[in-house]
Formats: C-alpha cells, structure tokens, sequence
C-alpha cells in the first residue's frame, strides 16, 4: 500500500525549503521547517511559554498516578508554593506590589502548566487566576494592598465562590446575600437555603483560609445585584471554619482529584462594609449604594467580564493537551505494526492505514486551527487588560470570542485525547500513556468557566445583535441571502467576531466559487455563507418575538435553539479556519507553506464535509462537487503522510512533556528486535514451515 | 415555553392505554405502561436478568469510588467469591459439573453486574467468561473434569492470555511458541522476544494461579497455527511465578481498575503434552499433528469463534451503563430550572430546552434500539451455543452480528456517558453521580474483545463477500444501484445479517417512499438502500483485487477503508432498526405502541439526519424533503417530552443500580425549598426591590 514517494518515518527533517529529489521534480516532496513552525506556533509569548514548559518539565510538578485523592491534593498544594518560588505565577499582578502587569503572558504561561498535570494548572487559576483577579479587578487600592501579597505569596490560599447549588450558568440569579446593616457598618452574608450553598468551589474543601463570595447586594431595602465580598473563611491556626460558616467536600471526582473542591454554607456572618470589592459599585455608611455603571445589566456584565481570562486559558490549555496527546499517538503510529496484508512477511505500520490517517490528521489539523485561533484570542485579551484597546467593544468582541472559542477547543482536546487513546488500543488505556489521565482532568473543561452549549448561546445571540444592527433598516426577506465580501484585513483580534456582511449578493457567486474547493477563497466563502445564512435564517424566523409576551417569545426562540447553537459553531470554526489561514500568511518557507496549506486545507474541508448536507440543500455545492470533498480529504491524507511527525514535533512538546511509554521508542525497539528475530530464524533456517505453506506445496505436488 | 398539554415531571403514569383527556380528542395523551415495556425489554431471559439485578442492587458488590487500586482490586476479588456462593456465574457450565448449560441466560446474568462495579463485570469475565470458557469450548472431557471445577469455584483464578504487547487485533501473528519435545512428551512455551509478553491480560499482576495461553503450535518442524495450552502460572501456596515465568504490572488504568491486568512472558516453560486444549487440534506422543478441521484457516477462526461471547456480553453490558446514565440525566433534568426566559419567577426546567432534549433524546432511542438490537443477538448466541441451530453459517453470523452491534453500542454507551454527564454539568462530573465513573470503566470496551474499528472492518468484508456471493454472474454496472424487498420476515436472528439485495430495482421507489419520512417503509427503504449502494460501490471498485499483486491489491483496498467502514456502520444502524422496528411489532398496548413509534422514529430520523449529504448526493432525498427532517426531528423531540421519565423507568433500574444522588429526587427538593422560600418572601413583603425595577418606576414617574 505504498504510496509515498518519501516516508521520514518518524525521522525529524532539519534543512527547510524543497527537498529537491534526485530523482526529479515529479517525485519532489515538500519539506517541513520544524523549528520555524515551532517559533510561530509559540505566538508573542513565546518565551514566557519556553519558561512555562521548562518548569512544566520538572518532576517535582508532575502528577503522580494512582494517589487517592488526599494524596494529591497534598502533592497540589505543595506545587503550587514550588510555582510562587519560581515566580511563575505573579506576571498578572501589578509592579507595585511584584507582578509584571503582564496580562497575555501570564495566562500563556498558566496555560502551559496543563501538560504537568491538569489539577495543578486548575488550583493555580482558582487562586491566582479567580481569587487573586477578583481581588485585583473587582477591588480597589486598599484591597490590593491589603490582600494581594498574601494571595501572591499563597499565605492566603481562597476560594472564589460564585456558582451555587442551585445556579451555575445563570449566575445573575444567585441567592446568596449580602445585606448591609447600618447599625454596625457591616454586611451580612447569609445562604438562606441549600440551593444557595456556594457548590463545586476549589479551595474550599481544605485549604481556603479566605473567599471572594458573590452575592446579591442588599441595602436600604434594594437588590442592586451580584457584586463580590471579600471574606476570611477559616481560622489561619486552626484551619476551622470561622463563626457562621460552614462546608462540605464534594469528594472525588471524575478528574482533577488534585484539588479540593467544596460546598461552603454561610448564616448571617458579618463582615466590615469595607470588604465589598467595590470598584463597580459601593454602599457608604449610611447604606447608600453608587456605581460608575449606571445600569444593573451592564454593570453586572462588566463585574463579570473581568473574569473572562479563565476562559482564555483554558481554551490554551485545550490546545496544549491535544497537541501532547497527538504527539503520542502519531509518533507510535509509525512505529507500531498490525497486520501484513500487503507482504508475507512485513506488517504495515498503523499510520499507512487510511482509517488512522483520517482518525489522527482531522484531529491534528483542528488542533493546528485552534492553537492559531487562541493566539489571536490571546493578543484580544492582552489588548484589553493591558488597557490598549479596553473600549466597551472590545470586551464584548473579547468575550464573544472567548464563548467562541473554548466551547470548540474544550471539546476537541476530550474527542482528540480519547481518538488518541483508541488509536493506541490497550497500550491507550494504561495511565502511563496518559491519554486516559488527561481526558478525565479535561473533563470538565467542557462544562466549568461557562458551559460549552451555554456560551454557544451567548454567541448566537450576539451574532443576532450584530445582525439586527446591520440590517436595522433593510427588509428581512431580501437578506435572507447574502455573502461575504473579501475583507481579508478584518482579522478576527481586532474585531472579535468577524462582520456580519460586508455586501449583499445572490448565491451564485458562491456556487462559482465551490468550482475549486481546495481554493483558499472558495472555503472561506462556504463557510462564510453557512453563518451568515444560518444567521439571517434564525434572525427571520425570530422576527418580532419582542411584540410576544414573555412567555411566547421564550417559547420561539427555543424552538429555534438548536439552530442557533449550530450557527454559533459554524461562526466559531469560521474563526478558527480564519486564523489558520492569518498563520499561513505568516508563513515564509514554501515548503512549510505547502504542508501547512494542505493542513489548512484539510481542516476547511473536513468542516464542509460535516456539514455537506446544508451545502447541497442549500444549493451551495452542486451533487457532483459534493462527492469531491471526500474524495479530496482522503487524497490530503496521503499528502500529509509523510510530513505528520514533523507537523508533531513543531508543537515543542519534549519527552518530559509527553511523558508517555508509548512515545519514547519502546515500541520501534520492541519491532526492530522481533524483526530481526524472525530475519534471523529465516536466514538460518530454524523458521518452522506453515502448515498454510505445507499444504499449498502438498497441493501443487498432486497436480504435478 | 410550555406547548405540551399534559407534563407528568417526573410522575410514573401506571395506567396503560390512551388518556382520554377531559378536554377532548385533541389534547389526548399516549400513555406508556411502564410495567409491560420493562418486562419486553428484560427480554427471553428476564428471570435471570431479575435475579442478576437483585444480586447487582447488594452494597457488598458496589464500587467504591476514590480507593486506590490495589485496594480496588483486593475488593473485586472478594466480590467474585461472593458470586460464587450466590451462585450466579455458573450457568453457562455443564449440568455434570453444577452448571446449567444456559449460555444466553449466562450473558445476560454477566452482563447486568456492570451496574455494580464494570470491574466486577470484567473480571469475572475474564474468570469464567474466558478462561473457564477456554478451557470448557477448546479443551476436552479431561480437561473439564481436571481443571472446572476448580475454576468454577475460583480455587484457581485464572488468565486469558492471549493477546501480546506486539499483536492485539492480529491474533494470528502472535509470537509465542509452543513447540512439541517428543522426547518428553512435553510442549515448551517461549516468549522469544518483548514483543510477544502476553500484555493486558487480566488476573495475571497478583491473582492468577493457571493460565489458557494461546501460542503457534510447533510440531516437527511444523507451525500448525495458533492454539490454546494449560498452563500453571504461579505456586497456589506462595503466589510465586514457577519457574521460567515472569510478568510484570500494568499498573493504573484509565478505568476498571479493581481489575489486575498484566504481562506475563515464559522462558522455555515445559508443560505436559496433554495440556494442549485439544478439541480442534491434538498432537500425539510422536508429535503428529490431527485436527478435525483440515484448514488452518477455518481451524483458526472456528477456535476463536468459541469465545464470541465476550463481544456480546460488551454490548449488553454497554446498553446497561446507557440505560443508567440516561436514567439519571433524564430525571435530574426534570427536576433542575435554570434561567428563567419565560416568566419573571419561574425558571424552566432543563429537559424543557429542545437543546437539552435534542442530546438526550436521541440517545435515549439510540439506547432502545441497542437494547432490541442486543436482545436479538443474545438469543442468536443462545441458538448456536445451545446447538439449537449451530452451523458453520450460524456461527459466522452470529460473529458477524456481534461485530456489527459491539462496535456502535460501546462508542454509543462512552458518547450516551459524556453527554449526560455535561446535561448535569458540575454536578455530572462528581464521582457520587457516576457519570464519570461508568464512562472511565466504559472507555476500553471500545478496544477490548475486539478493536472497534477492526471489528466494523471484518463486518464490511463479510458484506463485500455476501454481495460477491449473490451477484456472482451478473454484471457489476448493472448493480450498483438497487433495492431492498419488503423482506420484514428474515428477521436478523435468524439470517445474521438482513439478506443482501431481495430484488433489482430503479431508485424511483425510494424516492418515491421518501414522500413520508415518518413512515417505517421509506426509513426501512432509505436505510437499506444506503448499506445496499455503499457495498455495491465498494465492491464496483474492488473489483478485480485478486488478480493484482498483494501489495497493489492491498494498496488499493486501503484506499477504500474509510468507505468501507462507513458502511459496516450503515449496517449495523441497520440492524439496531431493524430489532427497533421488530419490537415494536410486540407491542399491544397502544399508547405504549405510539410512543415507541416516536422513538423508533426519532432513531430512523436521526439516522438519516446524520447521512443526510448521502440521502442528497444520491438522489434519494430532494433538497426540499431534506429540510424536513430536521423538522420533523423538533417534533418528535415535543411528542417525547411527556413520556421521557417513563421511557427510562421501563429501564427497570431502581436507586440501588443507578445511585446517583443527582437522581434521588435531592434537586427537586432543593428547588422546592428555594421556591418556597421566595414565595414566602413575595407574600409577606421582605423582597428587597429590584433596582431594575426601582429604575423602571423611576423613569415612568419621570415620564408621568
């Protein structure tokens, strides 16, 4: 089944540019500039993430399998002091007290620390990223001053405890309150029923000394909404809950057993007025509440907008462990051997085989696509908190993005870690090969920090917005079709989303398009069309639900929600090939060029593929046309083949990253030596003769 | 948003038969009988499924989550000894030896432990599933009366080694030797090199006393092929490997971890001459080889076939954790509210999203579709293993059949595992609820007694050769498109798989049965049709593979794998709705009947929903009809709503199998207390005011 004119096998090919074949032009393989990829995809922070993955390189922050969950917690907390000693974790935080006011670079750094071991990454975002950013973002001089050194240095680890048993994803309807009294100059802090408890919070079943707790903010009769307080937890001594509160341990869970997750309960505990983190909103001592943000929604949504960096991270973080993970599974793929249906004595390695090629390459193209999607969302969100573009779009275009994105990268890295896993069969399924190990700690990725179909939700509901703002005045009926113009410039960073129609046009231009669909121009215009059309679609069909009552305008739009989740999507894969195709502009070596083409190539269209049946009946790829993408996806396979374990090795992941048997040469080693076994016992001839054999020759000698 | 006219929440409806609703014909109600669906679902063998459930509901069997895994595996040992004094393993043994010869009520007794503990499950199939099954289907009289009983009573745990670190799905290649010595009328087994280590192998870390090792029998220079060897592992007083055998640990697992899997390798082990299994093949004192098969070949896979059992034990026990989880997700998400879109205090309840139904809903009609399909399947086991209809044919497919049902239930029992974990969101992820838990058990099935996709290749060979068989003289142009009969009588558990081709026709009747999607003609149609073209296509392109050299020929099947296995799937899609639509025939209660029909549909729907881009490129389905798919799909998720607890009360699940503390009616509780609460607060004028509102009044004085 040899098809391929060059088979590097695992071999990493240094010189870049052409690999000129003596052979001649025809059979002239593109070669991979493996370091040059690698630089690109390490994006701006390139050296905070060499750092980063230098001390994820450490044994001292590996996770350690098979601990119970006390163990680990244990082993977690101890790194995360191991983390303040190598001042890996302070880049956020401001000069004045020690940071580095590094927004982007910090998170590019949090993130890394995933392939050390995913509880590690999450504790350290739960006090630094969450508790710590709460403090900084949502208090004021004075509570900086006096918190954050204790947060940074870890004397204070916290908790930040804002979802409720009750409520997760509907955040504005918590029913923890805090209720100003003006007789003591505090405010109390009650849960009035178990729904309320603060539930699934990490730090809070062990180590929180102190909390950021949400709550609704009660003064002089009136509920101005969620706002956040500051409150001391446990005694520092005796680790015992202080007066009032009280909590339990949500126990084991299906990963991330390195930290303490806990529920905390709270009966009318009092603290000082000045515990309000107040820079949105304070209440004086008379009980008097002011605000910058005149409107309870929006400054709701500010409040919480500051904490989208969670969501940032872990779409990086996603990346990072599919990339691992596709390492692992693509290096043994060219080692490991099954079957010999194409020789009697050489078994084909699993990557020749076309089911794996399309099982591993898909995943690998998506992972390429998401990890140049999260460096733009990245630069998005450094351009924000860093204060150089912080207008009130800007956060709304940064949080759209990040609902975009992490949805789609969570997702990926839990289908690519367990494709991974059955790619490797049993050897898959042992933890030393992790892939088993990291699925269960990504787990949760999928639903924490907004959950997936929730923040799809959120998406479609801006990309409405934005539709509704650009048609304000032009007749629906006549929208219902348009296309895209080429607005190549309009990268997604500055814009967060990319414009809904740049001009109104009839479906024929995209038709003619379709002609070549490995044209970079034709993808971007299906895919383009696909949101925009699904988009108008659901903008129509909801059409005046504001004149319905309340309750008939719900129950319209939940009829369209599936819809408006599978729009959502479609715009967010159109970031994610948008980025891709940023990259390959960036991309200098031709021969780097052509493969990441290819790549980027198989990633469009596997997304056309998944969607082919709008295509056609939508009158957008014709039957015919619509056959070819397959067709093509598999042609791309085998074009890629050669070049997949660079594609890997680009990622910069080292074996102390990887850290699975399975990739380690073990199993090349294990084939070369029963090879040269089988040479051996052939050459002398000790080889016992199959009975198959015996009998073919006892045939043939009858006939003769 | 509520549309439906009559909501149980929750409610166990008892009485059977239409509901005649007060208001009229129009707003009448199907009613399930919960208690007839569960005994149609407990299948052939509901007595021992009962029994087998009851044994499953003993707290002495449970998991316990968080213990580490030496723990884990000390419990599950102790479980299998409990098994044996409650007499639940020996069923499918001979009467003379205290079994029951019931291999159909043997499976479906092994397979309802998965809901105590999968590693219960596992390993107690591995203890009598396998080894005992080994020594019970390949040895002879001899061997039954030596070593049974002491399996049997588990005085000799035992492994099942036959898979090696370097040959899982190509059994025939493995390298392990078992080579005559006449001069001592021995066999000597040898692991000549690391790549043959038996790997995986379950009892053979600590417990394993005795060993069935499959190793190529060498005999006079002859390698007469695989067979299977007694073999004594470990001294029973010390637990010490005998001479020339070692092993190592496999360590921790992504899951089944109560379950000591291990590496065994034998270094010129000698074992006596009479420990070879031999009902297949026998070696005399003199070293001549005799078997009652003259073909390797079929000698291979007639040894192999005898150890079907385990693939469908896997594919009940995956419909079982399905069932479960869907049980609980469907509860809780009639119990959970989150946001409250359609009124101002009263938040919907989660199953009310079409979303949230749309992800539960089709796998809860995956889920019965499985269940009939498995049912069909154990009783095609019985048929064989019993000798009641046990042909060559028979055998082949009923092997065929599993292959075909095992992949799609173990992959539909992992995605059914994920998907109401993240329904549940936080609360999912905790271990007390389970999810997570089962999934992690689960996540091997996938690999386990046959690769996934190996399996669905196998299958898709046995369709290119049916295909072969039926259309042998005429012309392949001519065939490649065609139809299926109204053949509704061969039912699969009898043929193996639905008859190939019943008669040539246009493709005009399928169009023309496509008018009424929701008719079970044109779904039967529609989805025959697909299997029936792909295959055709495929073996159109094949043709002639045999007259091309090996490697070309294997190069250019390669080039059709994913085809292929695209249409294995279709296949057993096929089949599941096939056994869907034959139980559907069994049923009499009416509203029961039309709720199933709902489901049914809803199974067929999605089926074609998710090939839709086939249905069009094929000209099968118009564009117009496509779009009314998905249409019709939202209906039916409406129609199902009122019925979905009932649904997975016919489960027949009781608190002790699911033990979910989300599914114990805890949330409902908890949202009655809040709402309480509030209620309360409303009524005696303690709400603070909504600054929202307060705005409001503000601005209406203003404008007043």
């Amino acid at each position: 089944m040899t098809e391929l004119v060059d088979r590097p096998a695992g071999n990493r090919r240094r010189p870049t540019t052409v690999a000129a074949a003596a052979s001649g032009a025809a059979s002239a393989q593109p070669a991979v500039d493996v370091d040059a990829l690698g630089e690109q995809l390490l994006g701006k922070w390139a050296a905070v993430r060499l750092q980063a993955r230098n001390l994820a390189a450490s044994p001292e922050l590996h996770k350690i399998e098979g601990l119970t969950h006390t163990e680990h917690r244990a082993r977690v907390f101890g790194q995360l002091q191991y983390l303040v000693e190598n001042e890996a974790v302070h880049r956020a935080f401001p000069e004045s007290l020690g940071g580095s006011d590094d927004h982007g670079g910090n998170i590019a750094g949090f993130e890394e620390l995933v392939v050390a071991d995913p509880s590690l990454q999450i504790k350290a975002g739960v006090q630094w990223g969450l508790f710590g950013s709460a403090v900084m973002h949502l208090g004021t001089a004075e509570h900086h001053a006096r918190w954050l050194p204790g947060i940074m240095n870890l004397e204070i680890p916290g908790c930040f405890a804002m979802t409720e048993t009750g409520h997760g994803s509907d955040v504005a309807s918590i029913a923890t309150t805090a209720t100003y009294d003006p007789s003591t100059d505090e405010f109390v802090v009650h849960t009035p029923f178990r729904a309320a408890w603060k539930d699934y919070i990490g730090n809070a079943a062990t180590d929180g000394l102190g909390a950021v707790v949400f709550a609704q903010l009660v003064t002089r009769g009136v509920n101005h909404g969620v706002h956040a307080f500051y409150v001391d937890l446990r005694d520092p001594a005796t680790k015992e809950f202080l007066p009032g509160i009280g909590g339990e341990d949500d126990g084991v869970k299906g990963g991330l057993n390195g930290i303490d997750n806990g529920r905390l309960h709270f009966t009318n505990v009092r603290i000082p007025r000045t515990n309000l983190l107040n820079r949105y909103g304070d209440v004086d001592a008379d009980g008097r509440y002011s605000s910058p943000i005149a409107s309870p929604g929006r400054r709701f949504f500010t409040m919480l907008g500051t904490l989208v960096q969670g969501r940032v991270s872990l779409d990086g973080a996603a990346v990072a462990a599919s990339k691992v993970a596709l390492k692992a599974a693509i290096q043994y793929a060219t080692e490991r051997r099954q079957f010999n249906a194409s020789s009697h004595t050489e078994e084909e390695v699993l990557l020749d085989y076309q089911r794996h090629q399309k099982r591993l390459f898909t995943r690998l193209a998506t992972t390429y696509a998401a990890s140049f999607a999260h460096e733009q969302l990245l630069e998005k969100f450094d351009d924000v908190f860093s204060g150089a573009h912080d207008t009130d779009e800007d956060r709304q275009d940064l949080e759209t993005l990040a609902a975009a994105l992490k949805p789609l990268s969570t997702w990926h890295a839990l289908d690519t870690l367990q494709e991974c896993r059955e790619a490797c069969g049993g050897a898959g399924f042992l933890i030393e090969n992790r892939f088993a190990s990291l699925r269960a700690d990504l787990d949760v990725y999928a639903t924490f920090e907004g959950d997936n179909t929730v923040l799809l939700q959120l998406v479609a509901k801006r990309l409405l917005a934005d539709y509704a703002k650009e048609f304000r005045s032009v007749d629906f009926g006549v929208l219902a079709r348009y296309v895209v113009g080429q607005a190549t410039g309009a990268a997604i960073h500055r814009t967060g989303l990319r414009q809904v129609a740049q001009f109104v046009a009839d479906t024929g231009s995209v038709q003619k398009a379709a002609i070549a669909l490995r044209d970079e121009e034709s993808q971007r215009a299906l895919l383009t069309d696909r949101v925009q059309t699904m988009v108008a679609e659901a903008a129509t069909a909801l059409k005046g639900t504001g004149r319905l009552s309340q309750e008939k305008g719900a129950a319209l739009f939940n009829r369209h929600q599936n819809e408006l989740i599978d729009a959502a999507q479609a715009h967010a894969e159109l970031l994610q090939w948008e980025a891709f195709t940023d990259a390959l502009r960036a991309v200098t070596d031709p021969g780097t060029k052509q493969v990441l083409t290819w790549l980027r190539d198989l990633f469009g269209l596997s997304l056309i593929e998944k969607n082919l049946s709008w295509y056609l009946m939508n009158g957008r790829l014709s039957m015919q046309r619509g056959r070819t993408v397959g067709e093509y996806i598999n042609r791309l396979l085998v074009k890629l083949r050669p070049h997949a374990v660079d594609l890997v090795d680009a990622f910069g992941y080292g074996e102390q990253h990887v850290r699975a048997t399975i990739a380690t040469g073990a199993e090349k080693k294990r084939q070369d030596e029963a090879r040269a076994y089988f040479r051996s016992q052939r050459a002398n001839g000790q080889a016992p003769v199959d009975e198959k054999v015996l009998i073919a020759r006892t045939v043939a000698g009858k006939r003769n």
